[in-house]
């Protein structure tokens, strides 16, 4: 008889966009007329860069014609991509060999896949409130999960304590949800921390593009990283990719446990598991990281970053607290007059219909916080801040 | 102490593909002025259908307008792939839901994933000669693995015995390396054979497209299959995805295991561990799966066909025995003369600059074997299969 996996019995059904999504619904329902405005969603909404469309197109061609058809791609990367990305991270004087990045369909599919390089016996440590795939991912199969708490009282910025105990340690800078990145000393911090025991760092740089203070875009910009740390990164956010899908997964050569070495098994476990990334979707990120596109995707963001001071300017004039928003396309609010986020969720659906994310939704100590995205139209997102500025106000 | 997933220690490193190049450039720099003939690759060389294409680039100009931009898809699917897909499945009277059609990047990517479905305490049965993956992947996830030997005495069929025990059975039909093809009443013995025992057949279909002869296509054409019976299938050969990435896998609402259902299972596992599969190669799978769409991919197929013609025709005239061919892309020889693989390999090589694939390089029991593909071009083919037969002839 077949046993299915039963960790999965484990896993906390997650109702937090369900749930979010039958009250817009009920609301719609009941009052059709009133325009809603979304903040809610970590989805980008501005379409891909010139280069990426047009390298897209070139790459379809290709596809349609025998003398320049492509087949089997190299499963950890066309040479020209794992280039290309070497070269953008060149840019900030880390210098991974292209032989250490590895194409991926994009963050969330690779923090799923790679945890196939770990023993299940080793426990993950995962900072709160947090993106809810992690925890799953762990439970899925049957690794022991802890948490570190994040809150004002560390700028939801946790730091190991004497007593904290991980193998795998999954940090996020900018973080989501609440959008603050860390210091390079902290990291640092971490990154000796992770050698100190031989804890492996699953670094998850994907809102890496916001940063725009001196602060660290890569885990790799400390000491000591190359034999702790694995860094994944998307083109999700940093060049509107979320539906196009392609990302990318540095893996040092030097990294290794137990004389097992972590590079070499990456490319023993893509090569067994996959066939490669698309050739077409590889050509598009290829053209992201030229200095034209490069050019092209910071107008994106510079977009998206009108939209977070917008946010941040009225919630300036309320006089409600905040994290996030300056290196980070998400503003982390706390709930005016210590509401409860499921309470002001609803209020704010009600009373102005604006839709963003209880906190509590992305771990206990989320809540009484509220998540608003920078990534909806400037139009949208101009009124449904005026609203939120207004409703605390009593306007 | 990180402890790294010490099961691919048990890997066998393998070198078949790497040790066909490492001769092949040896010749070629010993021969600089020799052309080679390619039957080696099971990668295909025709580009991809016309409506592909378009669909393709109208994707790609979706994403760069605003107003037409998509950004995450269903983790499942996009609604219209899934309906297209059952539309492919209802033209052979198999009626699967939509919601038991899950989108994904091809077949090999989805034979490692889905095992997270299965507890490792879990045995996987194998069919050898096959596809190196099918072991490694359950290598990797220490799962154990039995074998059960196809070869002339069962027409590369290989059926379950008295004493066959198996929790999870990989079975390709056509299989590759030999070709073969399952009759229905044999799949309809391992499906009784799977529901007997509980155990899950996880069906590898990605050449059913090469079927002419009234065989089943697909796993779901027995009875009961719906309660036993995983189905991967590719647009890889069945449209020359290899490089493009699009697959599909069915799960049926109706298959459980102790109480779990591996399609809700599945449900979970997408919506955690992905964000989707490319909106623009979705689109393209859509465009396959039209009326027009499937009459242009039949027009590749036939061409590889031909191919497949020749070389069976030039192995007749040779007087050498052999399998598959007619309803699948890989004839499968018998080496003349009792040779071993690779000494058919080196003798190929160096008397006819043809190059195929050892037999030996996918199980013990594919040793004395070596297989041809026809997914080269036409000119090539011809050309490599006279040498075939000249050299057997010793002409």
């Amino acid at each position: 008889m077949l046993k299915p996996n039963g960790n999965y019995r484990n896993l906390k059904e997650s109702y937090l966009f369900h749930h979010i999504s039958q009250k817009v619904e009920a609301y719609r329902a009941a009052h059709p007329d009133l325009p809603l405005y979304r903040l809610g969603i970590g989805d980008v909404s501005r379409p891909l860069c010139g280069e990426a469309i047009k390298a897209l197109h070139a790459a379809v061609d290709d596809q349609a014609d025998t003398r320049t058809f492509r087949g089997y791609t190299p499963e950890c990367g066309i040479p020209e991509f794992r280039q290309a990305v070497a070269g953008y991270y060149a840019r900030r004087n880390v210098q991974p060999d292209p032989d250490e990045i590895f194409v991926s369909s994009g963050a969330s599919d690779e923090l799923g896949d790679i945890l196939d390089l770990f023993d299940v016996s080793s426990s993950a440590l995962i900072t709160q409130p947090a993106y809810p795939a992690y925890i799953d991912a762990s439970v899925m199969a049957g690794r022991k999960v802890s948490f570190l708490n994040a809150g004002p009282g560390n700028d939801f910025l946790p730091m190991p304590q004497a007593d904290t105990e991980a193998d795998l340690i999954y940090l996020c800078s900018p973080n989501n949800p609440p959008g603050a990145v860390y210091y390079r000393e902290q990291l640092q911090d971490w990154v000796d921390y992770a050698n100190s025991r031989g804890a492996v760092i699953l670094f998850d740089a994907a809102y890496e593009a916001f940063i725009e203070e001196d602060l660290p875009h890569s885990i790799y910009e400390t000491q000591g990283a190359d034999r702790c740390a694995i860094e994944i990164c998307s083109l999700s956010k940093t060049a509107g990719f979320t539906g196009t899908r392609l990302g990318y997964t540095v893996i040092p050569k030097s990294l290794e446990r137990e004389g097992m070495n972590l590079n070499a098994m990456w490319v023993r476990n893509r090569t067994t598991k996959t066939n490669g990334i698309s050739y077409i979707l590889q050509k598009g990120g290829i053209a992201v990281f030229t200095d034209t596109g490069l050019k092209q995707i910071q107008e994106n963001i510079r977009a998206y970053k009108e939209n977070a001071r917008v946010i941040m300017q009225a919630l300036d004039a309320a006089g409600i607290r905040y994290w996030g928003g300056r290196n980070a396309p998400y503003v982390w609010m706390a709930c005016p007059d210590g509401m409860k986020s499921w309470e002001y969720f609803d209020l704010l659906l009600n009373e102005a219909q604006v839709i963003g994310t209880p906190g509590a939704g992305f771990g206990e100590c989320g809540e009484g916080f509220f998540r608003l995205s920078s990534f909806g139209n400037p139009e949208d997102t101009k009124i449904a801040a005026e609203r939120i500025r207004k409703l605390a106000k009593g306007e």
